[in-house]
């Protein structure tokens, strides 16, 4: 498996391959959170990523990297999410035609806005097919490469793109907060802080309803969920993969997980305190704040803001089911 | 009354003075937005400027400039909106006790928004009181210097930086949207864009049911408004000042009005594919380019997006109320 393995050299030639298309994100700050909880905190925006987030710097970098003839065939993903969004519109600016694998019962406003970016979508009940055996059969007929949603090299050092910008801007970090899913983002994050400032904790932060990575961090086993109750769409993933989870094991210093109730008042601080539309699974990292039972905070700590893309009135309803004004 | 106009070398002068204090605000752009419209579009984000609008430009100005023993009595202005928080957040930075005299129906996020950066707050009853009469009485009894919240010279000098940091960063600009209230923003906007970039025209942009700067404008005679009917709160400020009126007519190309709906439909772009909380007021600029009857536009604008200070629920209320998803 070595060979898969992803070092810093991967991470800084993905940052010029893709510097051209993807977009440097910005750096906020907040006196007031500054002073809630004692630190000073770095917010690197990936909601303002094209597409809405940080997606859009891995599928960049994996297209980039197909061979000549694999770009003009086109590539294939399954996702609803982020990744297939952020794939479509890499494709289209890199010239890849790109086809989507999608479950019939996906939200309308995301397979939309997939279709919208100009890709094609193939749809499968999920009652009597899965989806990875659907794709696999899709590229083979088709003569599609597969860029998946985490679980490649290519993919994880596209990712590492942001944590490298952030510490290229911000010195000193003691340490960084990275959301989890299927461990792209924050592997790539991880392997970018140890090279920049290896001084610097790294720590990955997911739901509590959705603690697979956690546990297969701590025991060094893959754990999996299925189907996990959480409005972190994106870390409902089943378990880290092949690449994401060796990595995970060597360059991440702690996982965490956090409540729902700390997800929810994570986003609300962002969107009314500091004008940020934030979606759950991006707010992960600073919900983590917000949990009563946490580590103490050190001095200077960045945080990964992973994606911005929710329903507005979805994310508002959650606002008042948990009394947040 | 020319000894009170405002030039640029006021604004540099400004720019200089609030460099430690002010945040440098981002400029966003959008492709959606841009292929949606034909032109190129520049966001500068006043959303995330301290206090969450560029009012704080104007207030660090003015409290700098006060003299020291003006600044050791402190200043007082009168104002619920987003001059109130921002006065008393430079107050605080800059060692200057601020008073604020609101009515005491003002909304309570507002008194306890700027309660809470540390201001004093003297409530009135608007039945029986004006706000003007009972602000003099106040700075009088106490030695307050007034900073009003639109019509000084270094207020305006100090809104004027916003537009300064754009044309600094993007060239050759064909137009320049500001929205209008008082015209501070407006006229420091304009006085930046002709020194910088002399070949931009600079426009105002109003609700229609508040038209009193439009109607100004265009007769060069003051006219004003009572309690408009609109949702951008911020531009129910009763007519331009005795500084920002000659202004506003010297170097503004432009003034224009937008229906209701039209802010609406921009809050709605900015927040759901741009991921910026922006509050009413903060999207008239936006708003004009979705008013069906307005001239072409040219290649390359540059819009001010004033604030983001408005209560999620009530956001999400107006998406509804008018239809949008």
């Amino acid at each position: 498996m070595s060979e898969r393995l992803v070092t810093y050299p991967d991470i800084e030639a993905a940052a010029q391959r893709i510097a051209d298309i993807a977009r440097r994100t910005p750096v906020h700050t907040s006196s007031t959170f500054d002073k809630q909880f004692g630190a000073r905190f770095f917010f690197k925006c990936e909601q303002f990523q094209r597409t809405g987030s940080f997606k859009f710097r891995g599928a960049c970098n994996a297209l980039s990297l197909l061979p000549t003839d694999g770009k003009a065939r086109g590539a294939l993903t399954w996702s609803s999410g982020n990744h297939a969004q952020a794939l479509a519109l890499a494709g289209r600016l890199l010239g890849v035609p790109i086809t989507v694998v999608m479950p019939s019962d996906a939200p309308r406003i995301k397979l939309e806005a997939t279709r919208g970016y100009g890709a094609d979508i193939v749809l499968y009940d999920r009652e009597h097919t899965t989806r990875e055996a659907l794709a696999a059969e899709v590229a083979e007929e088709r003569g599609l490469s597969i860029v998946p949603p985490y679980d490649h090299p290519h993919i994880v050092a596209g990712q590492g793109t942001s944590a490298r910008e952030l510490m290229e801007e911000v010195d000193d970090l003691d340490l960084l907060l990275a959301s989890c899913g299927g461990g792209g983002l924050l592997s790539g994050s991880a392997i970018s802080a140890k090279t920049l400032q290896p001084a610097c904790r790294v720590a990955g932060v997911e739901p509590a309803n959705a603690d697979d990575a956690t546990r297969s961090f701590r025991t060094g086993t893959l754990h999996t969920v299925h189907n996990p109750d959480t409005i972190a769409d994106g870390a409902r993933t089943p378990s880290l993969g092949a690449t994401t989870f060796p990595l995970v094991r060597t360059y991440v210093d702690a996982m965490y997980t956090v409540r729902e109730i700390s997800i929810v008042r994570a986003m609300h601080f962002l969107w009314q305190r500091m004008n940020l539309v934030v979606e759950p699974t991006g707010a992960l990292a600073v919900a983590w704040l917000f949990e009563e039972d946490r580590p103490a905070i050190p001095e200077r700590v960045g945080i990964i803001v992973s994606g911005g893309n929710v329903e507005l009135a979805a994310a508002v309803r959650l606002f008042e089911e948990f009394g947040l004004e």
